[in-house]
């Protein structure tokens, strides 16, 4: 097992390494690390097209680059030269049980074809992330534009869709990649055989839009408008309380309605709203159906109550509810964003300060989580990697960076 | 090796109980289900609360529902009996290698905590889904609203947050558990260990947020308002065709940029917004900076053309765009979203007709997805998984349909 310097986790003894950019596959990496797996993310000299990706600090240091690279180690390399291609092959091609692992989302063809990496280490397993499955470039915003969500995201009044924000597709195909990384070793402990797995965001983005039945019902007939707040298929909206603030409240099942309605003692209101209507609330069709009037009936219920007495009366009832925060009132308000919960390390990025750093969410009673760890330099770990890995002798490896073949973090700055 | 009919997949081998309702634990099972896993769902008899869940068919039938359990098998028993108890934990506990592992969001406690169903089966694997940490209850729409996003989504003038339609953190929860399982049952293969693994909700939404840079961002005092459908932190936006349909366009990388520029011949006027706004339009920040300029730049050339047109010239240009899709348009114009797309199957769905369900996206060079097949009807199973896999007496397993314990599909109806 490589001694990376991290508590093993539930992954320890896998090694994994890393050609990528951007969201999917780094996530997919991000993933295996915080479990434990020995994962080397290499990057041209100098950095990929993500390595100033936004948001970033004051310095101009990128935090999403940060965020996606944690308890990785980095190796630096100029991937035009034949010898720092040949460095990567040999590392992918590394001896262990648990190696012979590439995760990338770069185009899987010439010196990073299958079958030519593959000759170093037939057993390789190698997921390769593309945009589509013919091999051509979509991105999460553009897959998601195709999607369908959009033209039911948004109040109902909006000119045109409305994209989201956070990358939904690409975070899944991120989690899909570690899977198949997982599935695909499994296997090969089973059979020795490793293989090519190959995945498309596009492909993932209409698998889970299917999932969720909407593109049965769009073939079936059924059409569906923006929609503001409201949940679908059920009640569930956004109130404003006395204070400006606003919670998202849901009555999905019966045992989340009647918590609702109790809280907010809107017991006649809502059998008025019944009467009137000829819809039973009792059920979740009804509820949705009613769901403006069931709307109009509570909104006064929170407009006269500040968000502290909401929060009060809605939790002791046992309501399904939650207030809506900023970014910045997330980490100022809430303890479940903060050193309280065990999941996040507060932890020091170099250049950057201290904040709050994630681990794996998944508690295994068995195995100690390994804490987050900041991000490395780019280039952080290559003299390791040379020398611990691939067993390439001191002066060889200062040949290297004197050639400009690899490098360390001192020639990483932009 | 169960024989369920399906062929074998990468997890052939694998045996998951599942006891679960909504999004993320059945997507966890689904999940493994299109690996090949056999996943053997149990419900109360007459379905548990998300049986009914939109959307639905016109006859009522969750198509939701449907997409979230194919691929599985279905048990139907009385929860409430303690025969019908006894029979869950017999089937949990069952013997084989790739057995003896448990997926819920039930609460795991009394009948179903760990240690009382380990006593069958000491190395069992079982992981529970929760909203938070503490075990309390919390869905994906209000996570979604603590979690920051809403507040940056949507158009600029928006009074308040705008929610996302689709259930990212739930379906990222549902990949989790997966993944959960991939990596105790690698653990248990190696150790002979099984364990307990948790995972809250507002975990991942937390982690997952924070991965993107969101939460370091917020910590060293930056806020992001609302910003439309721009792309933050580079070029992207939606724009209007001649004959009113839109689509997304993204000049994230030098390349999609260079693109972009070309294909719509806006050099010249982009040259020009570079003078009057002093930015570097060459660099992802600039263009983040002036991306009104370049919006307004760019709006007349597709203000002139119709999506056709568009299509091609970006097509041909290899820029990064998408059209934005209904559902309805969807499945009406995109090949992706087709039998044409090897991952789909024209299936059946009892009771409902034919659409498209999709297998799994992975695809492995060395072992055949298995295809996707329609969810079981509830309780389809019951008999042959009483019979095979617990090895009951046929005259036991009507005796127990007589009594009300269990129900094949007949009795589920509501």
């Amino acid at each position: 097992m490589i001694d990376n310097g991290l508590r093993p986790g539930i992954l320890g003894g896998l090694r994994v390494v890393e050609g990528s950019a951007f969201v999917a596959a780094p996530l997919g990496g991000l993933t295996l690390a915080q479990l434990g797996a020995d994962v080397i993310r290499f990057d041209q000299i100098g950095g990929g097209p993500d390595f100033t990706r936004w948001p970033v600090a004051a310095d101009g240091q990128s935090l999403f680059w940060a965020g996606l690279n944690k308890n990785k180690r980095s190796l630096q390399v100029d991937l035009t030269a034949p010898r720092g291609r040949e460095i990567i092959r040999q590392l992918i091609a590394a001896p262990g049980e648990g190696g012979g692992i590439f995760l990338t989302n770069f185009p899987a063809r010439g010196w990073l074809a299958y079958d030519e990496l593959a000759t170093g280490r037939p057993d390789l397993i190698m997921v390769v992330v593309t945009g589509n499955r013919d091999g051509s470039s979509e991105l999460d915003y553009t897959v998601n534009a195709a999607a369908g969500w959009p033209e039911v995201t948004g109040p109902r009044d909006t000119d045109g869709p409305v994209n989201s924000v956070f990358p939904a597709w690409d975070a899944l195909t991120g989690l899909s990649v570690a899977l198949a990384i997982l599935a695909a070793e499994r296997h090969r402990r089973i059979t020795g055989q490793g293989q090519l797995v190959e995945l498309a965001l596009s492909d993932v983005a209409l698998a889970m839009t299917a999932h969720l039945g909407r593109i049965a019902q769009a073939q079936l007939g059924d059409q569906v408008p923006q929609d503001g707040n409201y949940l679908y298929g059920a009640f569930g909206l956004d109130f404003e309380t006395s204070d400006g603030r606003r919670v998202m409240t849901v009555g999905l099942t019966s045992r989340q309605w009647r918590a609702l309605v109790a809280a907010t003692g809107s017991e006649a209101a809502l059998e008025k709203v019944a009467r009137e209507t000829g819809e039973d609330l009792a059920g979740a069709a009804g509820r949705f159906r009613a769901r403006e009037q069931i709307g109009a009936a509570l909104r006064p219920w929170f407009a006269g109550r500040d968000l502290a007495t909401v929060r009060r009366l809605l939790g002791d009832a046992g309501a399904c509810w939650g207030p809506y925060q900023t970014f910045t009132q997330l980490v100022a308000e809430d303890p479940r964003c903060s050193a309280e919960n065990p999941m996040f390390t507060l932890g020091h990025q170099p250049g950057v300060g201290e904040y709050l750093m994630p681990g794996t969410p998944l508690r295994f009673s068995r195995v100690p989580q390994p804490d987050a760890r900041p991000a490395p330099g780019l280039g952080e770990h290559t003299s390791e990697i040379l020398t611990g890995l691939l067993g390439l002798p001191e002066s060889e490896v200062r040949d290297l960076h004197d050639q400009g073949v690899v490098a360390s973090p001192d020639r990483s700055q932009p």
